[in-house]
This record gives structure tokens, sequence and C-alpha cells, in this order.
């Protein structure tokens, strides 16, 4: 089994940390061999699922691979909706699946099935352990295999592998007997960081500047401080609006805030809905620069997609690019850090930081444990001299011209919203309640988005002004699978952080198993949204006319959370009205409560009729 | 979305009556057309990990394939536990996931994965829907494609099958449109049934003859009365010991009861435990002959795999075979009970049953609704006549001689078991419960045994005699993620008949989301094991020496059912003793108390102690 206890010591080697196991027979070895490595913290989580989704909360917080290990049979099956969300938001997962050996796959024996490639076309790559390691070579190929399948899953695009390792009996080490966690060799990533040619950065530069309607769109994004102010700078440089959803975390206050004229906006889930052609037209961009994930707005991926700008270029250092408008015309394969600030003609070059994780907003409670960044965030030193110079006085005016439209709409967007939510004596609304919820926002909360209506809402809404509230949202597969366990893996990983939860009714009781485990999670605090339903599906025009929309969509569920807190010790608050929340907001997010679930519980009739009032007053009040 | 529609009315056609379906958007029209049509009974769940293992329920229930419906993304993986259930078990699911066109996969949409083939080595087949069917051919096609895909589910060995659908908006009809079932043509599948040669019957017979030393041993196998009734006069004519697990189902009562001292044997996982050389040599089979799927009985498969026969035929009519004991030497395609048939030398051959589904035991409580079985599994009129006559008194007798220790060993075991279990005073445990529990299994019940240690403890312990209690597990990949679900699955597919299952408390609270929909189950009743833990790694050797155990092996667990039951609406019943577990049986198994859960709260220490009180009896006790 030396091997297999090797396996331990290379993820320590490898910076890895945590891991996150299932209990089973066949996985002892690697159970043991984790469990007694001095350098890696062990959790174990019965269900799978779960476990996974916890995995992938831990690594996207802690920025760095996390490794899975579970039984062999359908175990590993029931990492796959995490495995897939790993693998779209681009989070390291290093997955051990424990199996028979080869001979006795589909010879009957119990939780046997065939588990080589098991995550197919959303695992970066899937990996065969040698089932006999007594030759020196095979012994070799074992400790190689298992460094190259962790190096696979840092390296950029980040994501999900597997290492499938077929194990004969016996399992177990004698009793007393101590395990041997030897000198191995580790082969480990140095990756690059790609660079531009000068003349094609001066090409681009060329570009922007003749080019009077650019837009800058992100997607889903972590947060990055030195991204934030490069982008600000260009913005504030160029002219140009800056647009993201919530998820895209341009929201976070940048230090030095360079111009607060021009932060970034996050308005056009609201203004975007406005009917107004004039508008529209005005928003056009030709040329669209993006960069990151996904995005939440169907009404501004409907809007670009309907735009046709003329030119889009999208920024991502390596990997498969989505076109996501139809538009697609150039992918830059740098940073975005990089390419914003080589475009900066007026700034100078800003210089690497010298401390700390690159980008981490907040300081990670755990320093201690920091292993190195597995791919660099950090702004490199332009070694090409800005070139350029500034806008002439007329560019800037036509620059300034397309600007101007997106910053009417947005303070339109951020007047009109808490006008139409200041109505007199509102009905008791998820909406609203979830405006005054956010206001409550801890600074330096970790806030994370549950599938489906929360996170919409959310960008809707906006977070309050001026704090610091890093999101994040599994919309690598838009699934409601994994929305709490990733949340309490994130709260596990940050115990010194506040780490909030919104979530809906169904999301919230499909993964009620998240909480299924021995691992405290004080600073933890949900907010549930219980419509005892699946609301999404009266706020959307076709379901709600269908005869089927009870029984089917919406799929009526009577549960409260009440017994699932009294399951899992978690402290329990209600509100129905907008007094009682008001009253409970302070209570639920004091820090010296413990793990705690406020239940909001809504009428789904009474939200899609408030929902439909905004969208009507949206549709009206422009001006 | 005529093509999508057809889709209700090819498997309304196929004989399907049965979907469950999970809520989603993009599976809209696959729901719409499904609800609407008349000869389908639609079920939604929200959690697509329970839908697919009550769907396998439901199919494994009515011996028919059901449809599962779910919207793209993660949710069509969180059926692939079930799918590869339903795979190495042998259960048609036709499983439709929505999905998006094609163009838009891997473009940020969100819940868009990677579809195509999502089951990999676990489906049968996957196939894919034409995202455009306005050309007739295509149109074509799609039907096609659907018939084929349920005619690969049902043909021998059935098992699960993806049909891809890519769906473009709009989804939904217009309100009040009426959907239009039209006629569409289907391709069925009429399965042939294959016969031997009559000179390989008669080599295989007259190799019975010149074989002392032949025994017979079941896998899990559905109740078949006619094959059973084949077996016994099998057994009877040739002097042959017959031997299965409780999941073989030979315990039911065969109509008439041929040869009740030929009953077949299922004691061997306690007389195998005799560690008593002479009875191991005794039993030692030349020429071993096997049908079914898998055993659970660890002891009978080492004791054969350590025997090596000279001879393993298995009988299967198609498909792959495993090697369970690395000695077999033939596979022989026919049905077991033609085999059995043809193998009889002095009986006559039966005829085909006249009426009823082949095989059931119990009358089908729904049955005008019974589609034709998908393939025949009753016996076919033999054309050929029976030779070789009967077995002389030679060679009856030593024939006997060979079975003669098998049925003393059963025989001892039958005594010493309620013997050993008699004992005065014993500490409350599992083992003790759950025989005392399987006493009160009201007749007809069907009874479903969980993983991991509910199935080992029923298989030691057996069922009361005389009682037709139809038996099942999950053994296909023996996983303990959806055995709550399957059960419910049951229940709701046969309203009429009490369906019990007996599971502990890792699988229980695993599977909770088995409960969460709005279809009630007044004809389940759970028996929970409740010890706190994964009993099984403080059972077995290994794991019980590791300081590991308690932590990352048995998973101490504090939950209780108590919470669960109310969330559910499950009557709630509980015992910590042997008189209390006594004064509750009856009120649990009474049938109009509706859905009931009984938590049989023990300690995994004082567990552990009895049952090597009772291994170590075995081992002392054989006479």
């Amino acid at each position: 089994m030396q091997a297999v206890h090797n396996i331990a010591e290379i993820c320590a080697r490898h910076g890895i940390t945590d891991v996150v196991l299932s209990p089973g027979s066949r996985c002892a070895p690697l159970t043991i061999a984790f469990a007694r490595h001095p350098e890696i913290k062990v959790r174990t989580v019965p269900d799978e699922r779960a476990a996974a989704f916890i995995g992938l909360g831990l690594a996207q917080a802690q920025k760095r691979a996390v490794a899975l290990v579970c039984t062999s049979g359908t175990a590993g099956l029931n990492y796959a909706p995490a495995v897939a969300e790993a693998y779209f938001q681009q989070i390291p997962l290093v997955v051990f699946t424990a199996d028979r050996p080869p001979e006795w796959i589909d010879q009957l024996d119990g939780q046997t099935i065939r588990q080589a490639d098991l995550y197919g076309a959303h695992a970066k790559g899937s990996f065969q352990f040698p089932a006999d390691t007594s030759h020196p070579d095979a012994l070799w190929h074992s400790a190689r295999l298992v460094s190259e399948a962790i190096g696979l899953a840092e390296q950029f695009p980040a994501g999900p592998v597997q290492v499938n390792v077929p194990l004969r009996e016996p399992f177990y080490p004698k009793p007393g007997e101590e395990l041997q966690f030897t000198a191995v060799k580790v082969a480990r990533e140095v990756p690059g960081r790609p660079q531009l040619p000068e003349p094609v950065l001066r090409e681009l530069q060329d570009a922007l500047r003749s080019t009077t309607r650019v837009l800058v769109v992100a997607g889903q994004h972590p947060a990055d401080t030195d991204l934030l102010l490069a982008l600000r700078r260009f913005a504030a440089v160029w002219q140009v609006p800056v647009v993201g959803d919530v998820i895209a975390n341009l929201h976070l206050p940048a230090a030095p805030d360079y111009d607060q004229r021009l932060r970034p906006l996050g308005r056009h889930d609201v203004f975007l809905a406005v009917p107004e052609p004039g508008l529209k037209e005005a928003l056009k961009p030709e040329l669209l620069i993006t960069f990151g994930q996904s995005l939440i707005s169907k009404a501004l991926k409907l809007y670009l997609r309907n735009a046709k700008p003329a030119q889009h270029w999208h920024i991502q250092p390596s990997g498969a690019v989505a076109d996501t408008f139809q538009s697609l015309t150039k992918v830059l394969r740098v940073e975005p850090v990089d390419f914003f600030t080589a475009m900066m003609a007026e700034e100078p070059a800003p210089t690497a930081p010298t401390a700390g994780v690159p980008g981490m907003l907040v300081a990670p409670p755990d320093a201690t444990r920091v292993a190195p960044a597995p791919h660099p965030v950090g702004p490199a030193r332009l070694t090409w001299p800005a070139p350029g110079g500034q806008l002439t006085e007329a560019e800037a005016q036509t620059k300034a011209a397309y600007l101007k439209p997106w910053l009417a709409a947005e303070n339109w967007a951020s007047r009109f919203l808490p006008d139409f939510l200041a109505q007199p004596n509102p009905p008791f609304n998820e909406f609203l309640a979830i405006y005054q919820a956010l206001q409550g926002l801890p600074d330096g909360t970790a806030l994370h988005l549950a599938n489906s209506m929360a996170v919409r809402y959310a960008n809707i809404l906006g977070l309050p002004a001026g704090r610091t509230v890093e999101v994040f949202a599994n919309r690598g597969t838009s699934g409601i699978d994994g929305c709490t366990s990733t949340a309490v893996g994130a709260a596990l990983a940050q115990p010194h952080r506040p780490v909030v939860l919104l979530t809906g009714d169904v999301a919230f009781f499909y993964d009620r198993n998240a909480f299924w485990h021995n691992y405290p999670v004080p600073n933890l605090r949900v907010i549930l949204l219980n419509n005892h339903a699946g609301g999404i599906f009266r706020l959307i025009d076709g379901p709600r006319q269908q005869p089927e929309l009870e029984e089917f969509f919406e799929t009526r569920q009577p549960l409260t959370a009440a017994n699932t807190a009294r399951d899992f010790n978690l402290r329990y608050l209600t509100a129905d009205t907008f007094t009682k929340l008001e009253s409970v907001l302070p209570v639920f997010f004091a820090p010296e409560h413990g793990a705690t679930l406020l239940e909001i519980t809504t009428d789904s009739k009474t939200n899609a009729e408030f929902f439909e009032q905004y969208r009507a007053a949206v549709r009206t009040s422009f001006s």
C-alpha cells in the first residue's frame, strides 16, 4: 500500500491541504493515508453529492485544489453534479475514486461499476492508478500520474480530474502499524504568463482609439483588486462603460477608488428591461470587450445578441471560448488585468504586488496555510512601454457621448429601484424582503447566491454600496443541487468570515444533506426564501399560463425549515412581515449566535404580483 | 413541437404507463406532453436523484419500462446513480433529458452541460433527438429513435437508455391550445425465446447423470413461480441441492409445493461460517449450475471461489456473463426455467400458463393497466421429448450422498439460529431486533432490503416460513443512495400491497428526499435500524482496529428520524427494548395506519458484541 499512502504525501507536496471524504471500505487505504498525514485536514461527509459540493466550496474559497475521496460504486456518480459545476466554473478538484481491481469489474461484486473515465466530458482528465505497484516502473508511474492529475486540475482553466484507484485487499494496516510518508518526487507546474506582442497591442490600442462605441462586459469572476483597479483606470482613460453582473464582483471597492464616476455599472437588469428603442439604440456598442465566465442577466445577454457589435474581443489566457453573443471576432490570449493595463495610454504600468495572495480582497483567515496560487492572477510588470498618449479632446468627446446614456441609464435605475421599493404598505413579498435582508450584510461577507431565483433577484437589486461583499454562485451549470453545500464548504474554509447563503426553498431542501456531518459552521447564515414552490415558474410567461403550473412546474411543497434546523442545530428565525424581518435581521447577522437560518415565508402569488408590478413600473417609469 | 409531443404517444404505444419527472423550464414541452397524455400517469419529484430511484422502484414492481424526464444541466447527472443501478439490475428506464440545441452547448448559457452520452458505460444506449424536425425525414427519425430506445431498454438484459432532447424556445403551447396526440408509427420488439439444440440438451443431461456432485446456486432474481416449480422438480429428480440468497426469492412457496424436503436452501451464510474442513470438503461441487444476478453471501462466494468446481454452467439467455467464481466453463443461452424443465428426466414438460403476467406471485393490484411483459419469462412448451429416463438406484444413491451434507447443514443452521437467538435476557441489539421485526411481515409483502447491513442481516436471519414475501434490493451496484426512493416507487406502483423497507440510518438519511413530493404511500412501512453510524465498519475486522474507526469509518451521526417523520407526515414509532418492539410491531404493520416509520435505536458497540457472540457460537456449535 506504500504507493497508495504516497498519494497523501504527493497531494501535500502540491499544496493540497483539505480533503473531503465519504466513508467506505474500498477507500480505506486512502482514508487512512489522508487522515494520518500531518499536513492534511480531512473531513468526512456521508452524502457524496453534498461532500463534493462542500469540496468545491472549500476550493473556491481557498483558491487551491481540494481532494475528494470516495469508495467504489455509485459513490463516485454522486460526485458528478459537483464535478460538472467545477468543470464549468473552473475550480480545481482532484477526485480519488477507490475501485475494485480491473479483473473484478463486471463480475457481479458489490459496489462495482465502470469507473474508468466516470465523468466523461466533465473532467479535464481521468487517470487510472496502477493496480499493482510492485515493479519499480509501476511505482514511478503511480506517483507520476498523481502529480500530473493535480497539475492538470490546477492549470488554467482549472477544473476537476479523476484518479481511479483500484485496490486489492487487505486494506488496513496492522493495529499499531505506523504509516510512512516517504520522500516522493513530485513534478510541479510553474505556469507562464502569456504576453501579446507589441505590434498587436498597438493595433488593439489603435482600434480602441478609432472606435467610438466601446463597451466592456464582465462575466462571472472572483474578486480581484488588481483587475478592478486596472479596469477602472482603463474605463477612465478610454471613457468606456464597464458592465458586470453581481457575480462579476465589479461592485467591490477598489483601493484607491480611482474615479467614482466611472465605477462599473450593474443596474442593467433594470434599465435594459425598459422598452425604449431610443435607449437601446444609444447603448449599442461597436466593439464589445469581455472577460470572465457566464452572465446572469438574460436582459443583457439578449440585448447584446440582438445588438450584434461589429467586433467582440474576449480576453482569456487559454481554453475554449464561448461565442455568447454570436459576435465573437478575437480571442485575446492574455490575463484580463494585463490587457487592461497594457491598453492604458496615460497611466504608468503598475508594479507587481509585493505580498499576499494576488487578487484576494479579504486577508485569508488562515494565512499560514496558504499555498502558492495555482496560476498568477496579479499583474505582471509590463515590459512594453505605454504608447499612444492621451485621447485628443475630440476623441474624448465622441467617446463620452457613448458613455453618457449608459451612465444616465445606470443613474436612473439606481434612483428608480429604491423609489419603487419605498412604496407605502407593500404586501410581504420576497423581492422586497431580499432587498431588506441584503442591506444588513456585514462588511467582508462572502455572499453565496443560490440558483435559480435568489441569484436573479440579487442581480436586479444589487448590493448595498460601499461594503466589501464578495459574491459566489454556482453558475458553471446553474444547478440547484449543491448551493447549500458549496456555502457550507466556504464557511468551513473561512471560519472567521461571515458566509451568507441566499436561497429558495427548492434549492434548500434539495441539498439538506449539506449539514449532515459533524463540522460546525458558526459563521454561516442562511436566508431561506420559502414560497413553498419553484416560484420562478410563476414569474415567467410560458408556464404561468399552463394548467400544469402548480403541479408540474412550481411543484408545490409544504416543508418549512423548522425540522431541518432542529436536526442540524441551526438557530432558527422566521419572518413573514417586514416588521418582523426588520427586527430579526440584527439578531440574524450578529456574529455571536452561531449557524443561523432565517426562513422568510412568502406567498408565491403575491410574489408574482409584486414582481409584475415592478416590471410594469420599469416599463413605464423610464425618463 | 409535434415531434416532441409525439414522444408521449410513442411511450404510451410501447406500454409505458408511468413517468417520473422533475420540474424545469427546458423540459416543459415534454412535461406538458406527458401530463396531458390520457394513458400516462405522471408524478413530479424535485430531487432528481430520488426521482430516478422512484422510477426504478416503479419499473421493478410493474415489470415494465418507466420514463424519466428532467431539465437540462446537472439534473440528468443526479439520475446517474439510479441509471447505474438499473443497468446492473437490468431494469428498463427510458431517460429523457431535455437539452439546449447543439449550437448553444459550451456557450456559457445556464444549465448547459455536455449531455450527449451522459451515462457513459452505464446506459445501454444514448440517442440524440433531432433539434429540428421540419424535414419529414427528421420527423421520421425522431419517432424511430424513441421506439428504438424503448425497445433497447426492454430487450433482455433490460436496462436504462438515454434520449437527449434538444429544445428551442418557445416551449409552451398557447393558453387553451390543445395538444394533438397524432397517430405515430412505432416499431415494437417481439422477443424470441432461445432454445438449445436437442443434441446439446442430451449432452448436458448426460453430464448431469454422470456427475455426482452437482450444485445449483441462484443469484438475485425476481419472484417467478414457474421457475420455482421447475427448479424444485429438477432438484427432486436429480437429487441436487439448490442454494439461494434471500434476494433470489427461492424461499417463496411454490404451488404445488413439490417436495418440502427438497425446498431450496438458504442458511448458507450460517453454515458456511463453520470452520469445519470436513463439512467444506463434503459440500464441494464438481458441477456448479448458476442463474440470476449477484450473490449477497460473501461466505458462499468465497467458498465457491475456493472450492473451484471443475465445471460451472451459467444459464442466461443473452448478455455479458460474470465469472463470479473463477470457474466458468459454459454459458447456456436459454431461460433458466427452460433449462431446468428440459433437464428433467421423469417429469412431463409443463404446459404454458394460461393467464396473468408470467412469473407474478401476487396479482398486480392494478391489473387493468398491465402492459404485455417486455420479454417472456414463463416456460415455453418443450418440443423436445424428455429423454433419459429415471436415475438408476445406484445413481440416485451417489447423488443423495452429496445432497445429504447440504441438507444436514441447512437443518443444523435452521435449528441453531432460533436456539441462539432465544438466549435469556439478551441486550437490545439490531440483529435480534430485525429477527423479531421480520416475524411480523404481512403475507404478500414486498420487502425492500437496503444496503449495506440490512440486506446482510436479513440474508443470515432468513424470512418467516410459509409466508409469501418477495424480496428486493439494489444489488446491481449495492449503493445506499436510493434504497428508500426505490421502496417508495414500489409502494406507489402497488398501492394495495404492503411494501416494507428495512434500512439503516446512513442509507435512510442519505435518501430522505425519497419522501419529498406530494404522493402518499400509505402502504409503506419503514423499519429504520438507527445505530447512529455506519455500523458495518464495527463488524468487520480491518476498520474496527483502526484509530480512525469512529470518525472516518463509522462516521457517527446524531440524527433520529423524528423530524423527518414530522416533515413528511409519517406515523412515527420507536423501540429501544424488545418489549417495546414487540408491542409496537402489530401497530406498525396494521394496514389502516398509513405510511409508518419504526425507528429501532440500538448501540453500535452492543450490536458488534452481540454479532461477535453469534459468530463465535456458529464457530463452536456445529455438530
